[in-house]
């Protein structure tokens, strides 16, 4: 949407207020915040100044935290007044968490009564939960009344809400007790009671339900919108599916990273390259320590390929085999266990299986590794040594690689730690002494 | 949900047909799907035949493919009818693309004329682009009538759409011309034209865009339904965000398998070791294949480990580490082309980038490695020469572990690709040479 930058500027300019007010309002907001920053501060002022509030307030939504940051500084009282009561409750809720506690409290006095009310209460859920992603915008209604009156209900409140996909039903101290789609309130006859034509069996979430947990009831019962109850079923809020279209690409963009033994960056482009280093270089030096106990183990075990020099070229082959079979085992248990497919008691079964994997692909690289052996050095003990190592090495690495995200989870760590490269470093280690000691047990012995 | 499963059973042993439908209605679809593998294929038969055809539809919808086959084997033809003309357009084309060419043919004359010309229709649309998404649900009203006669039009057709969050405003030849949000029928006038009443910018998704695509449409304007036209804006359907959520999910699964060495499983705990074995030993092999390369360097630098046999000793921790930091920044630059932050063009920022990355994560490695060789062997040359083979290796390693996912995507290859274990692969052959060279350079000088 880069093309829509000059047209803008020209716009800006122009500096004819109803001008640009008008054209504007042609574009979707999330294509005028992206060209936010390639605009000088000046521009991103008169721009802002110039559109109404409903249009400025859907635009500061979609702004990159440091230019809403940005704005908040250089508006007028009175727009920001204007732009934090029209922003819905849980993107302002977002953004107020951005800030420090005494700016926010500065802040909640400008909105209206009944916004400082959900602000507070939504300030007051952990970011990462139900709470902390739900809007409060959503029209509730009591049992005993008509689709009639429910009609005129929802008139006057429908204009302040960006989405309705259904109207709640409430009793008197608020819990939710049936839902009704918007849509059949159009197919209804007026005269009917609500509690006759609601659905008393829904789906719902709870409140302070972790978001991960919030994305699988989405992704299991394929809705669109949820309602969110306290643990006495009271209505607390609404979720819809586009919040958690972010939390599902979230955190898998963490899974990956943690996979890849770093932390998840803010940005890549616009970080720089210290910040970035930062973020890699503790899992790095914890590798490499761990590294050190594989060149200990080489160490003491050097007797061998002092003798026989051969023997050590197979050292990288057979770590490096071992190490991505281990990875890949690694790969498929930590995303079976973000997915669900593998729970905490399966350990056993998931040991099974990666054992016999382990056999069926350790001896086709075994088999590999023996032929090189035999065709280079032309020494059939040597090949068949080799083969052995690597059958038993791959074992140990698939059936590591299945249980170590098992143990972790169980202990409460999260499972995503156990990495490519931290699975790989410590297979360095397992392969070196099986390589090593199956030397000694066949090549000595002849 | 698995506590319902003894309550599910007991029920069908009753055979009561009225108890088993009424019953059943309480649940959540989603949650009968899930008993499904825990029943007898007589039991599933009994309770499917039991209840009625929409609530039957829905359960279909969310079984496993293996069972809706299953299923259609032993259903009689009208039921069988009935649920295909129920089932949801999109369902029931994912549904047909499980089944051979001529079973498709032999279902598609039981639909109803109007769903028979739909269901050719999204069977032509490949199964991962917009096309293959969307569901040919939704309710469009042509310019020129009045609110009040959208009102008509919207109250026959409702009953049959799952979900509706906007109307449709399309033109003679079906070119979508404006959007009226269902929740804007009630709150506006009936006597007012169609034309004066939509909202005339809206964003759309085009019918061959791939699904990523797609998935990425929806985050960037966070809606939660998008209309899906052709190349001559006629209206062809509607995609809603639980829809995408899956594809999200989908693609993030793919992103970390590739990246683990393998190709995604469509089940881990239900298939067997052997049909996972097959996914993984390719790689495996072309990886074992790739590791002769490091071990024809050794052998072929041998002559300078069997002088000074200490050198060996660091292969593996620079191996490990220089591994470890080009998967680093492959996680990042792979991840970062997945979520369009990273553009091709940037090839050369991200070069600098890694470059300096690699310098600066290399000294603080390069300082340990030394104060080990110090430490352990009392040698302050040979922690030198380490050090400095290290920070050589680890800026090698992560700029090619930056340029390498860069060049694949350059080249139409699947930027993920180059996993974790490959570019661990490739960077121990380097990082050999590296260490040997510097050794050379270094010690040898002595």
């Amino acid at each position: 949407m880069r093309f829509i930058l000059p047209e803008i500027r020209e716009l800006i300019a122009s500096r004819k207020k109803r001008t640009i007010r008008k054209v504007i309002s042609y574009f979707e907001p999330a294509d005028i915040a992206e060209t936010w920053p390639e605009l000088t501060p000046e521009e991103r002022l008169t721009l802002f100044n110039s559109l109404d509030t409903k249009f400025a307030a859907d635009i500061f939504e979609f702004l990159d935290d440091k230019f809403k940051l940005e704005l908040l500084k250089v508006l007028s009282p009175e727009k920001k007044k204007a732009i934090l009561n029209e922003m819905s409750p849980d993107d302002r809720t977002d953004f107020f968490a951005l800030l420090p506690k005494e700016e926010v409290e500065d802040l909640i006095p400008l909105l209206e009564e009944g916004e400082q009310v959900k602000a507070r209460e939504l300030l007051a859920y952990k970011k990462n939960t139900a709470g902390g992603l739900m809007t409060t915008d959503y029209i509730t209604v009591p049992e005993n009344i008509t689709i009639g009156q429910v009609l005129k209900i929802v008139r006057t409140k429908a204009k302040d809400i960006d989405f309705i996909q259904n109207i709640y039903v409430v009793d008197k101290v608020n819990r939710l007790k049936g839902i009704i789609p918007l849509k059949d309130l159009l197919t209804t006859s007026p005269n009917r009671k609500v509690d006759r034509v609601m659905n008393k069996h829904f789906v719902s979430v709870n409140l302070d339900m972790d978001q991960e947990e919030v994305s699988k009831v989405f992704e299991k019962y394929d809705e669109v919108s949820l309602p969110v109850l306290d643990t006495l079923g009271r209505m607390k809020g609404v979720i819809t599916a586009d919040d958690v279209l972010d939390v599902i690409e979230e955190e898998a963009t963490e899974d990956i990273f943690r996979f890849g033994a770093s932390e998840a960056p803010e940005q890549y482009m616009s970080a720089s390259a210290f910040s970035i280093a930062k973020k890699r270089v503790i899992w790095l030096i914890i590798l490499s320590l761990a590294g050190f106990i594989s060149g200990t183990i080489l160490e003491y075990y050097s007797f061998l390929f002092s003798n026989l020099v051969t023997l050590s070229f197979f050292i990288p082959i057979l770590m490096n085999t071992s190490g991505s079979a281990g990875t890949q085992a690694a790969t498929f248990v930590v995303r079976g266990l973000a997915t669900g497919e593998i729970k905490l008691a399966d350990l056993w079964r998931v040991v099974r299986k990666e054992f016999l994997i382990g056999i069926l692909t350790g001896i086709i690289a075994g088999f590999i590794t023996a032929l090189r052996a035999f065709i280079l050095q032309g020494d059939i003990m040597l090949g068949f040594t080799v083969a052995v190592a690597m059958i038993v090495a791959i074992v140990i690495a698939t059936s590591l690689g299945g249980i170590l995200p098992i143990v972790f989870k169980k202990l409460g760590v999260d499972p995503a730690l156990m990495s490519g490269p931290l699975i790989t470093t410590i297979l360095d280690s397992t392969t070196l002494l099986i390589y090593f000691n199956i030397t000694m047990i066949l090549l000595w012995r002849l």
